[in-house]
């Protein structure tokens, strides 16, 4: 998961680069970058860490120009995921730069393809450089000396054609405008809107409609599945349906855990979506016992607390926010001769021991994947002196990976792959769990203005809507995050290399 | 404000230290320090920043032994704070280090005092470098090659003695122990408790019971007012009443704002009074307005849920988080040739506009300091959609400074500053606003198992529980926090100067 | 001026180019980069700074493969020069890095085709990344999978047919081999030599001959002018001669100031080269002045103390290092409210009393330039005690630019520009000046195992050895030094963003 | 070996402090530091590296003030010497700092005394620590609010009666003036001088003359043997002989090897004393083979420039300066996986083959220590076909540990220790080799303006001027230097601790 951000402004636009990037950093906090546009020269900086360490004065003061593109990037290993930070450039043709979110299934293919048919250099494993090649070889062929929309337009066409998976895409055109495109199944959000300056009508695309919302910006629509935005630099703003049977299958894990709640995807509010999973879910929960004993709801902060407030509601029981997060979290330090000590979950969580002494305890979370923090989580509970510790979660049960964009551990780690609910219970030492039904979650986020065909659903069913995975690509993919394929270590490092990224 | 920690371990405890700030990080998040101390010799880390960036793994590397003592500091303006990161140091008597959080009011008389009688040199404004050596002189005073409990004791009822103000206070007495003490007021909260581990007990110091929670600690108790706890490098734990008539006036503001809510200071649940602050502020609202229209509670973000969320359970009205806090801040860059943009509380905020729409809407928040935040956030609720936008405070009205070491703007920027709730009301623009009254606040955080005598509650009364503050130290305050004093900027310099620290 | 290197190795050859990076030091201070490949990837770094600066364990580590280039840069102003640290980097075809030392004259002409048929977007002023791209194209023209040695030489020849100036190159084909050319005058110097080792035969480029000699390597000998040397990644070696019609054109100035003095640049010694201008400038002053009362020589140092001494040992006149050079030098800083003060020669230079008191000095330098240190040192002579002080240069008047790489101020701060000699040591305060003449600075370099042309001597006689400078080609490079040509502080900023290069 | 130095000015001496430390840089290059003081406030930055990075812009803007103090410090291993930046600081009485040249041989007894008689705890096991503490330890004990000269004058006397070893300290008592003062031996050198400027006249202390010149101060004098001078703020200079019965033993090794050629040390110029070492060096060579058949003398660079010029002159042979110094000294660095390479002096000298072909040369260097180089240097001769290679040292055979300050490697370490002449001229491969002899070294330095009674010529007669060196501290200070004493990787690590410098 990654957060894209492109601007065309009236005016410098750095810090409103840096702003979305910012209100976007949810979405990763491994690297971020950002790429500007002036007089047809680019201004880059892009490094490890949050964006407020990333970007200091000395660089802002640098990346100067009215249109650029931003990244922010979280941490994915194995997969043919990137330990770099984008945006990536190319200086044939144009100059372009360019960032993604997503994943391309297809990447070792393309990268063969790219080298055979334009001897493009691939210098990392990241499938956006490849992305990016792939867009500057198709617009290249084009031979325009200034490439028109119908250029842009066409090249997109033939990324869609040839790469497999999901991507929503910025890309700069240096000289000449931002671009914005979807995946033809739109499995990643973009979205895109404007807002009116003193010089001029400015235009954003971002991953979320809270970074336009946070800035000013007035939402104009999400992008289709397939379909493109692009900007000139002198502020037309042209869309065009670029795919050929484009459909839509948005992920369903954005609404769960990915997206901040004040965003709208799709036609749909995060936040009354969760509200929806509240609802469904207690309805579960009192179809399943009746007759149940709950004292209290408590969440795990923060994503929870939504579905749990409403589910409280619904079930009529007090909602109570039992745990407290610690907002500042530190490293554990491996001193010489010391051996490693096992994180606790103390470290980010404490609970109020009044809110779980001598109760019934309903915990609530978005969702399960390892189950490891769940475990830690509820023999908190119990120490801080619950009488019964009961669990549910807002989402079905996490069984299979994910291909397209979410870094997801080996299924080897997932706690529900090959478990039924009633062995996770007993594995995890919940008195009795819960699961939200997929019919229920796919009910709860589905009803906004736009018509969704079909989510992604991939973690939770083991469908993968592009139809196009097989066992041997899943299997490569647990390969590569086991670390059994060669040359994963050496990749990270060639990345820093290049563009001179350190961590310092 | 600040937060302190000292421990007296049986292995390395910079690791601790580390985990006890950044639990305290709360607390203050301007600079952070530690010294450890190891066969008679110290290690010092300090610098401006998080806990996080201000200690790398080459530094804690450097911190070994089984004794030390930390801080984090909060930026404090004009008063006699301090710009320095702590521990300070002296190397006479013996090689002290010392931390404090808090105020001392008479510290100009004290700097002048220990540079006649000791020929004392101190190279900040701060009351933290003064405190130390007041202690040093008294402590060097004893004349002992080997201080016992009883010359530390001694020395520190010398300190009560001479100083002023509000203190808690760790200091390590290099070669012989750890010692803690607060003030003969008990103004500002420390604790102390304690572990078992395979190579026997350890103690820790800590300005917050959840400190010691979170790191596996039993809390034996807080230190009474006056009181001072010290503890041997072997292990050896004594206490001992230092002052002559304690009384027990602890900062209400802990409670209101300060302190984590998972803290229990003297005695008291920060949690429940805030529960109880809830309730007190339902049944005031209900009598003011009977029949009032209130459709739905929102609390502001984070501090405020707790209460807010009792409130509306009293009220029997809906709780709803309407208000998502941007967990990342960026900052505002002022490029060359542009004009300082205004800092909007949407950089923090963001509504969710679903809950505002068509609705009467109750806000909660815990307290109003300037009032400017509230007026955005209650223009941000209109914006939203809201019919109606009522407003109310967990604290009554913050009319007056405080001495006791909260960093608080000048009374002339406190909106409450010789205004009536109405006035307020009209300049932030609430519909409606409530305070809570100053009784109920004292009443929902008393009633703990420990007698307090009076609480200070001076920003709300202008009552200095110390009986030594008159208006000319108020004034001279208001001075140096607008500038008006010499040598501020110099100051603030010279202690980056000569600890070599810097912000890079 | 620049310092390149390239190696083709048997083993991971980062240290190689690091060391021999550092014996070039002398050749340019501003920033040192090297990128190294291994299996198909690039690893790059570089940065503003000495080397010993830029390349610390944490690169070191990551520079890893058997093959790669290096380069240090002189700092340059105005020209078409870049401040840019190299090597740059062009993704198609195959990925080619790429550095050099030298200067384009026509690089306008060539970014603009450039654009025009390949699209190819330039992101600084540098030459180098024009000459990249130049290179780039023609080789990708080829359109070969795999390029053989013939289409590496093809391109080379291409390069030669369109690009003026003087250029000595280094490029790395990822994945196939390292390539050094020459232009077709041979302005700049470069050579290649080899080593055995167990692992078999390793190969070096470098500018000068004495990288080979301290690192172990055999000269082969020195580029002819035109041609190309090709090391594929398995150890072949391959020359071709690439131009039409080469004639060799030495820089003569690279004997005077440039090469260290244990270089032999085609064919010639450079030490013995300075001795021989001793021993002609020795015999000018007798011829000038046979009744001469010159006491001492002594030089300034460093450079021309190889000279100075066989001056004063072909007229039997004692000779003493009467400067002692601060080998520490300094920054002299500004301080706010303070005016910046002028930067003394006493920085760089003290004098022995002992040895000015009461003598006729003879003062020696390699060259003039404007004129500024050698007033000022003259004028420490006489503060000594000097009778009289003489000054002579081993080389002839400094009057006209230099176009193929060297920096030099504006020919108006020339302090020979349209002056005599006279009028010259008028300025400078010397009692007598005597400038080494042209013929005898030729014959001087004469003499070696390479027969040499003509020398490019346009430093001192303004005679440009391309044949194709024109007025308006000078006066264009005299503005951008004067800042008069748009964009020249704006494209050192990009540089700077596009490679994230920071000076910390 | 380290420098320092101490200005009184008129207005901000940051920068002159500065370029002070800049030219004593030859001095060490380990750390640099200074502290500055205006208004009673100290500011100070130290760290370790050349005075260049140590101070930075955002450094010196803090560093301001009429009056301070700065230190260069050399490497040293074992003995008491401290691996911490200087100066020191205490803050009783008055605020005092420290920085110090040479070696307190009592070290131990001292750190002892001024813990048992003022409880002061020390932090390092530097001497410089323990010698500012018995100052102000003896300061203190007078009992003034205000220190007169009379009182800081008793406090030096106390320092020489209590101190042993060799020392040359500068010291500021905040708020009152600058304090410099040499040892009753005189061993380690220190001078003070004045400059008129436009505000008055300002004073400085130093190491070494040059820096007076190069700062445009005019040497007053040298302090004589257990003299101080003191120079309070306002400009009043006062000096004093504080020592019972001072006698000159100056370090003769300055003269050999660690002054500046242009400096001037107890009235002798260090230039014209190398050039008598020459002198009497080339006599000694001619009687011990007065039908020698050398053709050439070529110095070892840099030192031995001065002697080996007037060797050759002399003797009537050419001189010639056949070997090249590297002047850029790069890493080797350990990779991962690799052995160490052995560190070549092909890194710091390359030959000039033509001056070696085919001749006998004389090699002239200042001193032979460990012989490691020696050696190397002699193959380098001869593989650039040197016929014979003859070897001589301008000073004697060093045998000898040092105890007053200069860092030497242990005894067994060096050549000379045990052996003679025969047997080290056949380890070092040399045909012949002549070694100064000491009394026509000590001729050599004799004869200035001043008195000297007797040379420290330790080094190389095992005669330690200072009469209290025994035989078991001489085996204690081996031990340190081998590693056998505890603690010292410790120590290294609490000085940096402490006071926050990292090399980063």
């Amino acid at each position: 998961m990654c957060g894209i951000v492109g601007i065309v402004g009236k005016s410098n636009i750095n810090q409103a680069l840096y702003d979305a990037l910012t209100v976007l950093q949810h979405r990763g906090q491994d690297a971020a970058g950002m790429v500007t546009s002036k007089d047809g020269r680019l201004f880059l900086r892009k490094d490890n860490g949050l964006v407020r360490d990333v970007f200091r004065t000395r660089h802002m003061k640098e990346l100067i120009g009215n249109v650029g593109i931003g990244h922010i990037r979280y941490p994915t290993a194995g997969s043919s995921s990137s330990a770099e930070a984008q945006p990536f450039y190319v200086n044939s043709p144009y100059g372009i730069t360019l960032a993604h979110n997503g994943n391309l299934t297809n990447v070792a293919q393309l990268a063969k393809e790219i080298y055979e048919s334009d001897l493009r250099h691939v210098n990392t494993n990241s499938d956006s450089e490849v992305l990016l090649n792939v867009f500057a070889h198709e617009l290249s062929q084009r031979g325009k000396l200034q490439p028109t929309k119908e250029d842009v337009f066409a090249a997109v066409s033939r990324v869609h054609e040839r790469c497999r998976g999901g991507y929503a895409v910025v890309a700069m055109i240096t000289g000449y405008g931002v671009l914005g495109f979807r995946d033809p199944h739109g499995i990643r959000p973009i979205v895109f809107g404007q807002r009116e300056t003193e010089q001029g009508v400015e235009y954003m695309i971002a991953s979320e409609s809270v970074a336009l919302d946070v800035l000013g910006f007035t939402l104009i629509r999400d992008l289709a599945p397939g379909e493109a935005v692009y900007i000139t630099e002198d502020g037309e703003l042209h869309t065009r349906q670029c795919a050929a049977n484009p459909v839509l299958n948005p992920c369903i894990f954005e609404h769960v855990y990915l997206a901040r709640p004040d965003s709208i995807i799709d036609g749909v509010s995060v936040y009354k979506a969760r509200l929806r999973m509240g609802e469904k879910l207690a309805d579960k929960i009192l179809r399943e016992r009746p007759e149940h004993d709950i004292d209290v709801v408590i969440p795990i902060p923060d994503t929870s607390r939504t579905s749990a407030l409403e589910l409280a509601n619904r079930m009529g029981i007090k909602y109570r926010e039992g745990f407290v997060k610690n907002r500042y979290i530190g490293r554990t330090f491996i001193m010489p001769g010391q051996a490693a000590r096992k994180k606790s979950v103390r470290q980010k969580l404490n609970a109020i021991e009044l809110e779980f002494r001598g109760k019934n305890v309903m915990l609530v979370d978005d969702s399960i994947v390892r189950g490891t923090t769940c475990k830690q989580i509820i023999q908190m509970a119990r120490d801080a002196g619950a009488k019964n510790v009961y669990f549910c979660s807002a989402a079905p049960a996490v069984r299979y990976q994910n291909v397209y964009g979410i870094d997801m551990p080996s299924v080897n780690e997932l706690i529900a792959h090959n478990r039924t609910t009633d062995e996770i219970a007993e594995l995890i030492g919940a008195d009795w769990l819960v699961y939200q039904d997929l019919e229920d979650l796919i009910e709860s986020v589905e009803g906004g203005k736009i018509q969704i065909d079909q989510f992604d659903c991939a973690v939770f069913d083991g469908v993968y809507v592009t139809g196009d995975i097989d066992a041997a690509y899943l299997q490569r993919i647990e390969n590569q995050r086991n670390g059994l394929e060669q040359g994963a270590e050496q990749v990270s490092q060639a990345t820093i290399g290049l563009h001179n990224n350190e961590a310092d």
